[in-house]
């Protein structure tokens, strides 16, 4: 792919081949102790805050001048050993890159991971599993504070053997094994909002298009729009819940089915389906809401916020799946023993309704 | 947002209120030493793989032995040290997390840099300077191998100082600084391939809609279509170039001028613009491809890939991006001194023309 690509042989062998630009001359310890004109040790006991070292404060501070002054690095590595325990908290993902979501799970757990001081080790696995091991591996061998361990989308998952040997935190999926913290999305609550929304604008006869495929989300959303409608005395009627592959083509081909029930609002599985189904709904000349109010799941902003009209759902809240988890690992949030905590699914109000 | 959440005052205090499983113990180099039965001085040169070390051969897999046995994990920030040099390399990236894209620039970036045995140190800043200085601060201090430093959407970029004191290379951006090796995507070929579906189906007079946000993709997308029409004795016809902003409305509000030039094909800057098109001919009663023929750019996969008809287009090459990075970090591919590499746009065909 890469027009300049070439066949380099060893690493070594290519390197000396091609154009390498200077980098800045690192400064090192022995610099900062002449400018300070003090020993290199002390430089050393100062930069690694090695505790009970008396130190007079004047000589710290020509220490700390002449580290700023020349733009001293420390050498992380070697604090890590010093204080033995190191700034890294491990996070492990199945698709990173194949869902557009799965980022913001990277983005609240390094948020908050750096809030406590933390650098985020991360390692995309794709699912594979000799992958998932050497990564795991990688993290334990850099003394990680932890790992999360976090799926693209909400599932049981078993846990590693190797996970064990740090702390560990799943996100976005669960076990059923001992001692798995876990955080997952709120599905139920999910479900009731988004149901919620339907109801709080008059509709009485509303649809539930749900997935296919088995998934605590299939599962969860369908509780929440049983409760929402139990909550408001409508009686639950079956016939009223559709099934749909949970893609932009499940939610077309289930136009027809819908059509033949009577309502005058649904409630989609996901934004994918919600998509497929303007398509259907305009195919029959009807237009939304006036005709028929919509609503998704997920709040996969590049679909739902431009669809015409901008799609009214629910989020699943990854980013702060990714805070959560962190918290959790650290212990600054409450761990329950035999249940995963639920984070809750917003609600966002945009025209379909 | 959390169900749990809680105000946890110090992490100390907090952690020492909160349940934490037990993790398992780890494996000491003593016990090593011990299962072995030789020092721990012996197996600490045979797993810091310290050069020049006389260990008979016996000895040397008596050691491997316990190792395997026990379970043993090497202290990685220690081999950073003895080694001198360290495994990972740096990964700054303005917004993984806002952009569905920037996640394949991580993958195509870990790939590659763990096929070289490097680990990703990954930094999202969304754009925020003091994260980015703060960012780049602690991948030096973990003496990374180099750093890749990437952008969301190809632009040109300011070298950050910090930058400097490390080997680095400029991913989806570029600067006309000095030794600023850069890999960027072919805009130009990819404009080409673009246009070049629709001549190859015969169209002749092909309108582009442009975006109006200046950026290195609007001058090569349009540059690139110029030159398809000309390989094609096509002359350039100015009042065929609209322009409109880069996403769903903006696609949806050109079809009304689109519609006024008398072509039978279009060529979108971006599958956002494609998607809204698509609502707009739906509601002149156009049919695409019969009466338009559309053609997108990026490969936003849940969009293009799901819209009816399922849309024919360009990929930006992320993953390549991420990849041709770090190759070009450890001197694997070749760097030319003056200029940016660029990363062949591949055409997806479906059939939206």
């Amino acid at each position: 792919m890469n027009s300049m690509e070439n066949d380099p042989g060893t690493p070594m062998a290519a390197a000396a081949s091609t154009v390498q630009p200077a980098r800045a001359h690192p400064v090192t310890l022995r610099q900062v102790a002449e400018a300070a004109g003090v020993s290199t040790a002390t430089v050393s006991l100062i930069v690694n805050k090695k505790k009970g070292a008396r130190i007079a404060a004047d000589t710290r501070n020509r220490v700390r001048d002449a580290i700023r002054d020349l733009g001293y690095r420390p050498n992380a590595m070697a604090q890590t050993l010093v204080s033995g325990s190191s700034r890294f908290i491990g996070l492990v993902a199945d698709a990173i890159a194949t869902t557009p979501f799965a980022g913001q799970i990277i983005h609240g757990a390094q948020d908050e991971a750096w809030k406590h001081g933390y650098a985020l080790l991360i390692a995309n696995t794709e699912g594979n599993g000799e992958l998932e091991t050497d990564a795991i591996a990688m993290m334990l061998e850099y003394k990680v504070r932890g790992i999360l361990y976090s799926t693209w989308f909400h599932r049981a998952t078993a846990v590693p053997a190797s996970l064990r040997e740090s702390d560990f935190v799943l996100v976005n999926c669960f076990s059923t094994e001992p001692d798995a913290r876990a955080v997952i999305p709120d599905e139920v609550q999910g479900g009731r909002s988004a149901t919620d929304i339907l109801l709080r604008n008059g509709h009485r006869r509303i649809a539930f298009i749900n997935a296919t495929t088995p998934a605590p989300a299939k599962d969860g959303r369908l509780q929440g729009y049983r409760e929402a409608l139990e909550a408001e005395g409508i009686p639950f009627d079956e016939s009223l819940v559709l099934e749909a592959y949970p893609d932009q083509e499940g939610g077309y081909g289930a136009t027809e089915e819908l059509l033949k029930r009577g309502v005058t609002a649904v409630y989609c599985y996901n934004d994918r389906m919600a998509m497929g189904l303007y398509d259907g709904l305009r195919e029959n000349g009807l237009s939304i809401p006036g005709d028929m109010a919509v609503v998704g799941f997920d709040n996969q902003e590049v679909i739902a916020a431009h669809l015409r009209p901008p799609l009214s759902t629910v989020s699943l809240p990854h980013y702060e799946l990714g805070a959560a988890g962190v918290r959790m690992l650290l212990g600054l949030d409450e761990s329950p023993a035999d249940t995963a905590v639920k984070v809750h699914c917003p609600p966002v109000e945009r025209s379909s309704v």
